[in-house]
């Protein structure tokens, strides 16, 4: 009798950022092989005794290698029971989720996909910003800062990422994007296009930074956070008449973990 | 005493899919603004009792205009209370935010922004498909398939869009999508290019379609359905192994509205 595994996106670490259907899956399962990110408060939705296995796939550290964890996943859905597979984020964004979803196949092992609210959505709510804007923002998109080696990668749609006209959001992109905002302004995007650095998004660590890109590519070239981070980067990122009040331009804003909160009292 | 208002992205339609803490301010709420795709079961979670106010946008139809939508919630916070702005997927993708956050900030009324699950990201997952992949889909991005007159909007990056390493997803895209797939194709794009439309997604009137981007142009031509629709395109919305076994190219397949299984037996 094989197991049942469920993909399910966990949001950007805020529990309360869980869906229903994701607090239902982690009740009823059996085992939870979770990253990094995904870790924390939301695993106290499953139930004691279940078997709650790292991953440990994070950014800028040693992680597990993909075909391992694709290989555990099948090792444990095979012992049988229910199987949730927790992605930070939406389960189908920058997961890897392919892979694992190969795997199952191959070992004829069912599954379902549970998408999730995706850190990019919650850095943006949490700015207090939208992603898309009508006439200057039409076009949102998402895109990893680095590839298999930790390098920039290669053959990027410069067109594209240097478009004024577009929110773009950088995942795991603080190391390389000193090097990424070069070829972004060589490609025409103005130096002091407004930029977002959104660290510890929805957790109590959350901090947001705002600049413009050329001040954000010097910032991180000199330090990088230990924390999970985005970058925005668009007409959106830029401050609006109260954000601006509330933090100036360059300057750091801590923003309540619990939620984005801004007032003009 | 002024109001507080939580703009809640709803999720795609399910309503498991609405996040711990959407509930949350759906049974706080006092009154709830929302939009066609937020009605439905996801209003139940509001208490009896609470003032439900539909505001009627959707595509295609004639629906109030955004200023007065705005000016609705302004009257509604400015009698004081908690009111809810849901909003169909994520709060900040394609629904007007800024608009309304504006119009709030004017009237010095208090407001958060709470994320949702992108009905991109529930349209994927309910075709076993991610929307990212290493090496061949590092980039996803979210457009509007018209602009305020309803048609399909001048000054796109067509070299973003006509990208067949990305996964494109275009909203509300049905009418204009023949002209747009002509577009992509002069551009470049491949007209074989996978492509997925995906109508009342995550909820019991789910059908997603698989076809080919020039099949779907010429399909969009003869008819559109009244559903609200995404379409999808790119390396990813092609068949796999699986999918294919069931559906097959060009064809239709009804997946379940609960959730999208899988199974190879």
């Amino acid at each position: 009798m094989k197991g049942f595994v469920s993909f399910v996106g966990s949001g950007p670490g805020d529990p309360e950022l869980l869906t229903l259907k994701a607090v239902d899956r982690l009740r009823r399962a059996d085992a939870v092989l979770f990253d990094d990110l995904s870790a924390g408060p939301i695993l106290n939705h499953a139930r004691s005794g279940a078997d709650l296995i790292g991953v440990g796939k994070r950014a800028g550290r040693p992680s597990p290698k993909q075909h391992h964890v694709s290989r555990l996943l099948v090792d444990y859905a095979q012992k049988g029971g229910r199987i949730v597979r927790l992605k930070s984020g939406d389960s189908g964004t920058f997961g890897r989720l392919e892979e694992e979803t190969s795997a199952l196949r191959e070992a004829a092992i069912d599954f379902e996909i549970i998408p999730g609210v995706p850190s990019a959505c919650a850095a943006a709510a949490a700015a207090g910003i939208p992603l898309t804007r009508r006439l200057t923002a039409r076009r949102v998109q998402f895109i990893t800062g680095h590839d298999v080696r930790g390098a920039l990668p290669e053959d990027m749609n410069m067109a594209a990422l240097a478009d004024p006209l577009a929110t773009t959001v950088v995942f795991m992109g603080q190391r390389t994007f000193p090097a990424f905002a070069h070829l972004l302004i060589n490609h025409g995007l103005p130096p002091e296009t407004p930029a977002l650095l959104a660290e510890g998004i929805s957790t109590p660590a959350q901090a947001l930074h705002r600049m413009s890109v050329v001040q954000l590519a010097a910032r991180l070239a000199e330090s990088i956070s230990d924390a999970p981070a985005l970058i925005l980067y668009g007409p959106l990122a830029e401050t609006d008449d109260n954000t601006q009040r509330l933090s100036g331009p360059g300057t750091d804003v801590n923003v309540d973990g619990d939620h984005a909160l801004w007032s003009e009292n």
